[in-house]
């Protein structure tokens, strides 16, 4: 059995503790909070301090860092890295090669193995984008994201005065991406490839018309995009729109000899966007001790992990079942 | 630069040339054939026999053998992993682990490396099961064809007594694919999840009726399937029905917590089919002649190789750009 710890739990840290009980060869050891243990409602399993961590070292051999990439995981996955074999979904993307020397220097140094970043995106999709362009590599990729709600932008939304709550979909350009698949070449901008929605809950309604502007004219979220905001109650908000759905595609589209066109989709659609990040993290976790079993220590990102490592049946069951 | 040799010559062949000349890191050795090389029309390659293949070892980083699955390659993969790196497509789904073995013996008594079965099924296909029922362990995988051209049903018709030529087409049934999407649970059948469309040209017209209760009856091949039978002249199908398009889809529908749907689907529209399981087989020459580098022999399949290994990147320009 893989004897699993969960750092950190919000609604990814539950989410790995579901993922953990749909795989017979893991068992939770615990989860451990910057709250007080006791206040903790968990789904069954043992809640713990961080303080308690270290004493359960011979008891643990990975930990899944689920806390977040802006002031969590920069320097926890380093810290816990020294004694525990880690897996995380680090998704700065303009901070991941810093992050990975990091976590690197202190999994040699250490002995443990670390796969960081680990996710769909970045994750499934990089490798997606990986194979892709590896295989056709006189082609374009272009990644679709959505319909799903981006907690940053629902953030955005919330930091404007008068604004109460709010939540923001990004939602694909379906359009656009059926005629990259029918083979037409696009110039695209921004503007072209997704639109946001946004359900906004005001403080007073009067503000409606100052709040519109402020938030289509918000530069880097929503000025480039055509934006539709939506004003909304409380309980319409609760009601409607506290599900996590998100998803997204990556396609590539190419060439093989003169105009012979290739296409390549993968598409997620899902309803929990917590809970299938969760999922993927757990896979790795699987990959992650297998890995420091066989001595590769050092940090892997998921380009350097072979997909057999993902599962828990043996080499010649796979060949059998899958190929 | 990697240095190829292409053995055998056929659709596969000439497409894996046409992919060299897309990888700028890759060089075209030669073509060998066990036709007499003045005869063969390549596309700018050199032709050699089959005999001069051993003397040009130290020449050639990797053999691609684009060879079929019945005859050629239990035979030729083993044999020439005796002396080279090797790539295959090797696709007789219940024989893999046996060639397998094989291969694997000769590639680690002769420190070779050789990486069987890749294509796009088996291959692609493959990998994005295992990532997906290592993911989500609570669902169903099911895979699609088409719509395509399948040799093994075409062949299958050009074998009854009056049919001078026929083409089969493999259909998806695209309305159990977007129930499935839609998270319907379904108990299907084969019949349920493909059609078959033939195109049959006759050597004489009053034999339709025998032929086409012979086809729709024929076990293994559309007994269990719905067949739509359409008689055409040899001038309609050398006109409409000679390219070689496929493509299919793997649809993994899962759950995490409780109900929670998550849809994960890889897509693959081509058209052509040869042309693009040669820029796949391509792709893993790469990873072959790196893995060869490192000292890494024996058998191996795409199941086996991190994504890393089919770029030209280095790990850090991929960390940097596809995270």
């Amino acid at each position: 059995m893989i004897k699993v710890a969960i750092i950190g739990y919000g609604n990814l840290g539950r989410g790995v503790e579901r993922a953990i009980k749909q795989n017979q060869d893991m068992v939770l050891v615990g989860i451990f909070t910057r709250r007080a243990p006791e206040t903790v409602e968990t789904e069954g399993g043992q809640a713990f301090t961080m303080d308690q961590l270290k004493s359960k070292k011979n008891e643990i051999d990975v930990c899944i860092l689920c806390g977040g990439s802006a002031t969590d995981l920069p320097t926890q996955t380093p810290e816990w890295t020294h004694l525990f074999n880690t897996i995380d979904s680090f998704d700065t993307h303009a901070k991941i090669p810093e992050h990975f020397a990091k976590v690197d220097q202190v999994a040699k140094e250490n002995q443990t193995t670390s796969i960081i970043s680990t996710g769909w995106d970045p994750g499934l999709f990089s490798l997606n984008r990986l194979y892709a362009q590896s295989i056709l590599p006189d082609g374009e990729t272009n990644t679709f994201w959505g319909k799903g709600v981006s907690q940053g932008h629902s953030d955005a939304l919330r930091r404007i005065d008068g604004v109460v709550d709010a939540v923001q979909y990004t939602i694909p350009n379906n359009e656009v991406i059926e005629k990259l698949k029918a083979g037409e070449t696009l110039q695209l901008t921004t503007r072209d490839k997704h639109f946001r929605e946004c359900f906004v809950v005001l403080e007073d309604e009067r503000d409606s018309q100052r709040i519109r502007e402020e938030i289509i004219s918000m530069p880097n979220y929503f000025a480039d995009y055509d934006t539709e905001v939506h004003f909304i109650s409380q309980a319409e908000l609760n009601q409607n729109h506290k599900a996590m759905p998100h998803g997204g595609t990556v396609l590539h589209t190419g060439t093989t000899h003169e105009n012979t066109k290739q296409v390549i989709e993968y598409k997620l659609q899902l309803e929990s966007n917590p809970e299938f990040t969760a999922s993927v993290l757990v896979a790795y976790a699987r990959a992650c001790v297998r890995l420091a079993k066989e001595k590769q220590f050092g940090a892997y990102t998921v380009l350097d992990i072979a997909p057999k490592y993902l599962s828990d049946r043996t080499d010649e069951e796979l060949r059998k079942e899958l190929l």
